[in-house]
């Protein structure tokens, strides 16, 4: 069950012959290669030749065009990439390849996203929803997914101000206006107020600025929520204030991250990486290091 | 442009006639009823009458029955709850009310979201994507997503195993196949851990079944790992290491709130409203606590 999972994020094979039977591998970032000898290759079975692949096909429900939607989702932060249409020699081809495949209504033909990009998306889980005509390609991707080179294609925002009048806004593809969730909108807001530090500010600077200027008192506020979260468990003071703690300590502590230039991504991404192949209680159960 | 962004979650208004120009706001979990005169409304206008939204709709490809797709992804969480399609009327509706809209194929009409079944969609911001068929709606959905009663509406998976055979699981609603990114993962594995605590084990505990059974070395390792977190900074041990550390430190405050009933949800829910309005800084500025 677990072949979807590329091991460790690595697609390697050994290299093939490029015809149109085999499905380059390119895990190279910005590459346009498709059929490089470099680039390692997995064969792709006709349907019929894959045991359960047909009985699963059967059960997705077509359009009358033979498709269905695909929605790309990222591993490890949520976000929606893409949203296109597959047929049944897609999803088959995606399923054994590990790399979202799909069919595209302008070209009319079978599409590997990345096959002239290079920005490949590996696909770890493959799901279908209650109507069966639709589907999530939950993956990390090689690069941007966007066409335009944007890290989604969702830039553009509508929304009603207070004067009930519709703005747009995010025309171009380096754009805030991008859906994110909390933990993404927090650690932009972080961002924020790091890129504001090099601006000259009038009136008290913010609590985030404050704490990004003096590493000191941000390393003594982590290691005080630290303790107040635990504080939770040992006072029994109940889960509102256990959640309201954890959001404080979450929060000074992706302002450290932001000053070592680190993202959530990462981190999430070492999370996935331990606990996929039991790896966090591997790595918690090693004997304590010296700490202060 | 905050008008999408309903204050702290909830859509409170004065009461209005039920008509068929107005949408009931029912805030309410598992009702049923759609226009009660308990149930607060907000006046639907005409295309033509919000400034702005006619243009904002005319940049949008509909296919050749109107629609374009539509997305709902949780504001929180980052979960795809469910996937539908839209017309310009109900994208109209969606921005002006705030509560998911959608065109029905099968029942070819306007659809709310929740109006038979009470589990509206609460949409607080919108986008569209580079080729403007495809919408989001970042949301925070009451109650399930799913007509079936499930919470998103994927919960089914197929995956190729080592044998190259494709299964299919998870038929049920309340399955665990559901697409789930690397924080909701590890949220249910730990789950898994401390749901197995009460069977018997043959062998070493895990890691994590040792943190859920001792509190108090469950405590100490979180200080610690605040501490370790902390030290890369002070040591300026680089951001490889910073990533690490601060995945030791999500982890081990993770089964720590696991063991007060707490779901990272609840956490994502305070900072949204902290940070939403500037809430985190206010929070975080104000004259430390007495603490240990």
């Amino acid at each position: 069950m677990q072949a979807l999972r590329s091991s460790q994020g690595s697609l390697l094979g050994r290299p093939r012959p490029c015809t149109s039977r085999l499905v380059s591998h390119q895990v190279a970032r910005r590459s346009s290669i498709v059929c490089s000898a470099a680039a390692p290759m997995k064969k792709v079975e006709a349907e019929q030749d894959v045991p359960g692949m047909s009985k699963f096909l059967d059960t997705l429900k077509y359009d009358k065009n033979g498709l269905v939607a695909v929605i790309v989702q990222h591993i490890d932060t949520g976000e929606v990439m893409m949203q296109a249409y597959a047929d049944r020699a897609a999803i088959s081809e995606t399923l054994q390849t590990g790399l979202a495949t799909f069919y595209s209504r302008s070209r009319n033909g079978r599409w590997c996203k990345g096959e002239t990009s290079g920005h490949f998306i590996n696909v770890h889980r493959l799901f279908a929803d209650c109507d069966r005509d639709s589907l999530i390609y939950l993956s990390d991707p090689i690069g941007p997914a966007c066409h335009t080179g944007a890290r989604t294609c969702w830039f553009s925002e509508a929304s009603l101000d207070a004067g009930h009048h519709v703005h747009t806004e995010g025309e171009h593809t380096h754009s805030d206006h991008v859906p994110m969730t909390t933990l993404l909108a927090l650690e932009r807001t972080i961002q924020q107020r790091r890129d504001a530090l090099a601006q000259p500010t009038e009136g008290k600077p913010s609590w985030t600025a404050r704490l990004l200027s003096n590493p000191e008192l941000l390393c003594k506020k982590v290691r005080e929520e630290a303790g107040e979260l635990c504080q939770t468990l040992e006072a029994g003071e109940g889960g509102e204030r256990a959640a309201s703690e954890m959001a404080d300590l979450l929060y000074h502590s992706m302002v450290l991250l932001n000053l070592q230039g680190v993202k959530m991504e990462e981190v999430m991404r070492v999370l996935r990486k331990r606990f996929g192949t039991s790896g966090v209680e591997e790595k918690a159960a090693r004997p304590p290091k010296q700490s202060s």
